[in-house]
């Protein structure tokens, strides 16, 4: 590392720079949209300092982007710089003085002996406080991170149509492009669709192009979300190319002869791929930008999908924003608490204390945040500046809601946990969470359940499932308390159902704690299956099986203002993978729990503690192989295998067979 | 003001975004040295709300500097915009989200019946707290604050020499401006300087250029301030021209016959013409940056000289920055506490409530950043981040002065003082100085003078007269302290000299405070009447009468490194108008003392509380005249004038003769 030339930045703003690029691509038709959260700037004037010694003289080459000067201790400001500076033999310090309002101030130096990366050189925004310099994967000098834009690949559509005085264009799947039409002399209006419904509807199309040629060249600058594009001019053109931001190729592999199952996971992933771009996005349409609760259930995706630790850390990092804490992340109470969450599934699934480290200071800020944000009871209460969002669907949040308190009291154990990591005290953390949760359980446990909340001091009376289902999962429910919450609430029609794929989410996973495999397969098949059936080919925002026609493409108050692909509908590829194939980080490695009663025969390969498992089973033969981590497999009763738990070792292949247990070591 | 439409934006941000722009114009020659502390940006997304009724539909023309959208409440985004929306009569609520990472994001709205300004917008970062919108001059829709230029005139050279291969031009007296080289064909080769030695010193002069001609344009773009320019070209060109950033004109007028004295006054007054850019700059040749310090002497020169207060304003809201306050304002200890002394001497001048509110948030932030720097005593140590100033001379100013412990008690004063002119309790600040003080002379004053300081909480013995000085003039001294100081310090000279225009500010303050005018003009004329006499056609920023040739002009240890043209140079204007002519405000009026008896013959009028006052003496009879201000006249013993007061009314003439006091009213 030391030895490789690297663009590098102050820790942290390549993301608020990127940040600001990426959260203005949002456009209703013609009208942009930002993020009505304070957006951040990165500092616009920065210096880095290297402490260097030379064996010999070396040619030192420095680029930067913006206005820059060089101060080496032995010598001064360098006058009429022309692109390098030749020192002789000794030690030197090195200053680099940035200044850029309008992009990253950034370096890139190399020397035969001084590399500009994230050992050579600390950098300070002139507050006196020094970090490493942060760097990426920029190494050569004319790859600036400016200029950092996701790879694209010529895409062809998959029939066309006229109609209406246009072509219908089909690609046969939703995805993220510019458009070029090759040898336009004419502009070239576009309605795009992620249904065809959508293309088709000029009126009410929710992204739209006006493409003029200019020197020959017709393309659009800002990608679109699409399957379908209708597109009219006056003069004919050659052809239409997509230019298309394809998904990175996934990480995991699911593999079953059960094709609604097979399809469901693969379309999953695919709606997972198209949301990750620069930032994890919400959805590729209509909003596409970072959302902290978003983020939260795609990071847990993506451990298995992608792997994808820089997106998680870009997003995290993104979400945080600067100095002052003054607001929730996306203002909403509940999404600044799954941002502390998502820190420790972030070091559950990657060991990476350094990334904890760099955040820790932030999550302090943000619990500070919110204890000021909190009654005298410990409560999070409403606040008129504050969004409780908690999920799309009736209920009133204001005064006290049962829920904030469970997700804070998780955060607060969550916090704890960090300061742990970082070899820091945060035993008060822990109290104070078993504090709120006592009193959430005084004020808000009522006959065998949670009530939603009270305004004004009074129960509104109503049950909703969000408290109930995170006091299971976050393993604040004991025994007695889990029994009264499966019946009272989890099986219970009369409580109001959850219709969104978001909090579906989390209705899934507590059903799987409670070992209730089997409905949770058939939720897959009903709840994303059923999206199926209606053409996706990737999931949506929300789904109502009840919804026929267009009609389901509906929502906020527009034609089209639902989603189509959204990353939270991407959930089946996490449940599959962590609950029903049962792959978990634990302690260092990984534990397996197939639920081979409730799975199909299948292969099954994913990343997991460093390394990767495979596991496959025929409905006879399981086997089971890691590499590059340690792990232990279990079988579970009623699995037609021996009860028990085995030992995987890294390297080693593995093979059981029903009934009874053999392992078969490999040669 | 309703009823005027101009470009709106976040309050503050204005500033910070010109700062960037203006702080980055400091070059030693060809290497731009921006600011070493902290430099903030606007804010990136902004969002303006307006509500409003139309009596009759009105077609509403708007504009931004940024990528932007509209949203009208009745109305939803505006589609397809095209530079103006027409409404209906009726009650609406219109919000322009503008969105500008590389400059500041602003907005121009013209209908008949809506009109941007700071009355009918209001303005949020997006954080939950709502701003009335700022604006300044910019009244048309083509004239955006992104563009804002000082103005520039065409000036000729005063005579040319043609010298060593290349032209040597001499414009008479120092100035900032750009070059154009009209018909150049080559580039130009320009070595600018204050003085004739700097210009012609190829090697080592300060400011440098390469003009190169481009499609038929040789010419620079960043101002140089120079009085000589040596320029040298391989091929002759027509002519040269400076394209001169020329002073205001000033609101103040000194005539006498005392030639030395006039000029003092005219060149002090020229000086500070210079200095005040778009902010107030230390110096025009060197740093070009606004120091806190430097504002506050210059902010007391201006309301007496130009009385811009929209200067000053702009200068106090750069300087404070953005949130985190985690640094002394340029990371000195003393310039946070004179940026509060600022806002107290702003007050008394312009009686502007209005900006002190707006200020009064900060400067609470940086009172308690002040306290957390303090230690259990309250006394203001030193801290390895900040630098303790002071003065240029040599002194030790490791472990806790005295001088800045006055200064801070003064700050505690001064804030308590900001708290009383906006309606908030801040008597604990009042006790706070007085607490601070009582503990300053317990510590620091011995035999009858304050010692400098202490280390590692042992005295170093050594006096030096800043804490001396400051006691007597921030009020916190008894009559037998004064005395002690006037013969122990003020007056010894044993105790080290001040050489800096800087500090020799307030030791001829303190001089007048004792009534020692005769000193104060004797200084005037020797320090700097002494610059005169070495050609000086601005003040400097140090001078020592002993330095001889261009020795004089030689500081930081480089050849030219001193600038020839430093507002803090400008004092007299300050010294002779406030305690010479004697003209300060009080209490919504002025009082004016003049010292007769030091004074020749003289005409002179400034801007004073809200008006202006002309006063004359021509030996036998004193005139005196106020317009929009009310005053009070004294008359001193010894004036030859009958001792005692008499009211001055706006509007009215009056006229007195030495020894017997006759008022005559006008007509």
């Amino acid at each position: 590392m030391k030895n490789k030339a690297t663009w590098i930045w102050y820790p942290g703003d390549f993301e608020i720079s990127l940040f600001n690029r990426c959260m203005a691509r949002r456009y209703e038709r013609n009208v942009q949209i930002t993020p009505f959260w304070r957006m951040d700037s990165h500092f616009v004037t920065v210096k880095f300092y290297a402490n260097f010694v030379l064996g010999k003289e070396d040619r030192i080459y420095i680029k930067a982007d913006g206005t820059f000067n060089i101060f080496i201790d032995k010598i001064g400001y360098i006058r009429d710089f022309k692109g390098y500076v030749d020192l002789g033999a000794g030690e030197y310090e090195m200053q680099i003085l940035v200044n850029n309002v309008a992009a990253l101030p950034c370096i890139y130096v190399e020397g035969e002996q001084l590399k500009s990366n994230k050992e050579s050189f600390r950098v300070t925004c002139q507050d006196n406080v020094f970090y490493p310099a942060a760097s990426w994967i920029f190494d050569s000098p004319d790859d600036s991170p400016n200029a950092y834009r996701l790879p694209v690949k010529e895409t062809a559509y998959l029939k066309k149509e006229v109609k209406g005085g246009g072509i219908l264009y089909d690609f046969g799947r939703e995805m993220t492009a510019c458009v070029r039409f090759d040898g336009a002399q004419a502009p070239v209006y576009c309605y795009y669709g992620e249904s065809r419904e959508e293309a088709l509807d000029k009126e009410h199309s929710e992204q739209t192009d006006v493409v003029v040629p200019e020197k020959g060249i017709a393309a659009t600058e800002c990608t679109k979300a699409f399957r379908y594009l209708f597109a009219l001019s006056e003069r004919p053109y050659q052809e239409l190319v997509a230019i298309e931001e394809a998904p990175d190729e996934p990480k995991c592999s699911f593999k079953c002869e059960d094709k609604k199952l097979q399809e469901i996971f693969d379309v999953s992933l695919y709606t997972f791929g198209l949301c990750k771009k620069e930032f994890i996005l919400d959805g590729v349409k209509r909003d596409r930008w970072t959302w902290s609760g978003d983020v939260y259930q795609s990071a847990l995706v993506n451990y298995y999908s992608h792997f994808d630790t820089e997106v998680v850390k870009r997003s995290l990092r993104a979400l945080k924003g600067k100095d002052p804490i003054n607001a929730h992340i996306n203002h909403i109470t509940d999404y600044t608490l799954y941002w502390i969450l998502s820190l420790c599934d972030y070091y559950r699934y990657t060991a990476d204390k350094e990334f904890i480290g760099e955040m820790l200071p932030w999550a302090e800020k943000y619990m500070n945040f919110l204890a000021g944000r909190a009654d005298e009871d410990g409560f999070l209460y409403y606040h008129a500046d504050d969004w409780m969002f908690i999920d799309w669907a009736p209920m009133d949040n204001r005064g006290i809601t049962s829920f904030e308190q469970v997700l804070y009291a998780a955060a607060l154990k969550g916090y704890a946990e960090l300061c742990k990591v970082c070899g820091k005290d945060g035993r008060a953390y822990f109290e104070a969470s078993e504090a709120l949760w006592k009193k959430t359980v005084e004020r808000f446990w009522r006959e065998g359940r949670f009530l939603h909340g009270e305004i004004d001091g009074v129960q509104t009376g109503k049950v909703t499932r969000y408290a109930n289902l995170f006091a299971v999962l976050y393993g604040f429910a004991d025994k007695k308390m889990r029994e009264d919450i499966l019946r009272n609430v989890l099986l219970n029609p009369d409580v109001q159902a959850i219709t969104t794929p978001y909090m579906k989410f989390y209705e899934l996973k507590t059903m799987a704690e409670y070992g209730l495999y089997g409905e949770v397969m058939q939720s897959l098949r009903s709840y994303w299956g059923g999206m199926l059936v209606c053409g996706a080919t990737t999931f949506w925002e929300a789904f109502d099986p009840a919804e026929t026609g267009a009609e389901k493409y509906a929502m906020y108050g527009r034609r089209y203002g639902k989603s189509l692909c959204h990353a939270w509908g991407a959930s089946p590829v996490y449940l599959l993978a962590a609950y029903v194939v049962g792959v978990m980080p634990k302690e260092g490695g990984f534990v397996c729990r197939p639920k081979l009663s409730v799975l199909p025969p299948f292969e099954f390969s994913c990343p997991i503690a460093g390394g990767k498992i495979k596991i496959s089973y025929d409905g006879k033969k399981v086997l089971v192989e890691a590499d590059g981590c340690n792990g232990e497999l279990f079988f579970e009763k009623g699995s037609g295998f021996e009860e028990g738990s085995i030992e995987i070792e890294s390297g080693k292949k593995y093979s059981f067979e029903r009934v009874k247990v053999k392992v078969c070591r490999s040669v």
